[in-house]
């Protein structure tokens, strides 16, 4: 079990480091932390933005690359960075009369980044002035959408109260 | 309320856009977007390593820019941007018979990016082949952390049931 260092409250408390991990000078980085593994598909503000407008609605490669504010030689690297790493698939579609054209569409690894999206929104639009940005609502009820934290249990869970751990191959999820 | 539009079933669509954001093309994003004013603040890796050795509870600029993997010049400028921009605090401090020194302390505005972190690594972790990476746990169960999406109103939210607005000034958040 966590201990608490003795000059911080539970006000003040980060994520505590057990077992093997507790030693976070040990190897690199790089190596083992999913959160690079992320940053190394949506880690720019292109991927980010064109990931924004494909969960908006966007599908054509020009509708994507000027709603993202990307220019089309970027957008088209980063579009291929997001299909090889199976956040989007392309697909042709045609309309009638028309040529053959690719549209874009978020596979479902891409539609779980929802709730990253949820939070990048609730935080960067926590310390904006009144009215004139973006919000996203529950369609039911018209409330503001929240990311929050819980645990495969189903309990809510506050910083103070999370652990990080060497994940154990041998050791089934719950 | 929203339309689905004819061809698309719940499980492929996307957000829909309501209201004055409905004309998606009208008006540039970077004016407007939530997700853009986050990016402008943790949108680099450096950034964003940096804020997650804080949350594994790193303090000085030394072994801040060593765990992140970051050379000293980089840290000292993001580190000023993430002071600047309010997520850490300057402190300092001081052991006995050395010098003061500088630490650097996630402020409560730091502290809720704990949701988008979350978020980071459950779908960056995804992908991992067994065992090896890191995982955040509930220290209470054990159970490892998910982020989900929830609406103020407590009601758990899909991607499908989810509409994008403009933010009313006007219109008082429940």
């Amino acid at each position: 079990m966590a201990c608490v260092v003795a000059d911080e409250t539970s006000a003040s408390r980060v994520i505590t480091l057990t077992g093997a991990f507790a030693d976070r000078d040990h190897g690199d980085a790089d190596a083992w932390c999913p959160i690079e593994r992320a940053l190394d598909v949506i880690g720019t503000r292109s991927a980010m933005t064109l990931v924004r407008e494909a969960f908006y609605g966007a599908r054509r490669f020009d509708v994507l690359a000027r709603r993202a504010g990307v220019n089309e030689t970027i957008a088209s690297k980063r579009l291929k960075q997001l299909v090889d790493a199976r956040l989007m698939e392309r697909m042709s579609y045609r309309e009638p009369g028309q040529r053959t054209r690719m549209e874009y569409v978020l596979t479902d690894r891409g539609r779980r980044l929802f709730p990253l999206l949820v939070a990048l929104m609730e935080w960067g639009g926590e310390s904006e002035s009144e009215g004139g940005g973006v919000e996203l609502v529950h369609a039911g009820c018209g409330a503001p959408l929240q990311a929050r934290v819980a645990c495969a249990h189903g309990h809510d869970v506050e910083l103070a109260a999370t652990e990080a751990r060497v994940k154990d191959p041998r050791d089934p999820q719950p």
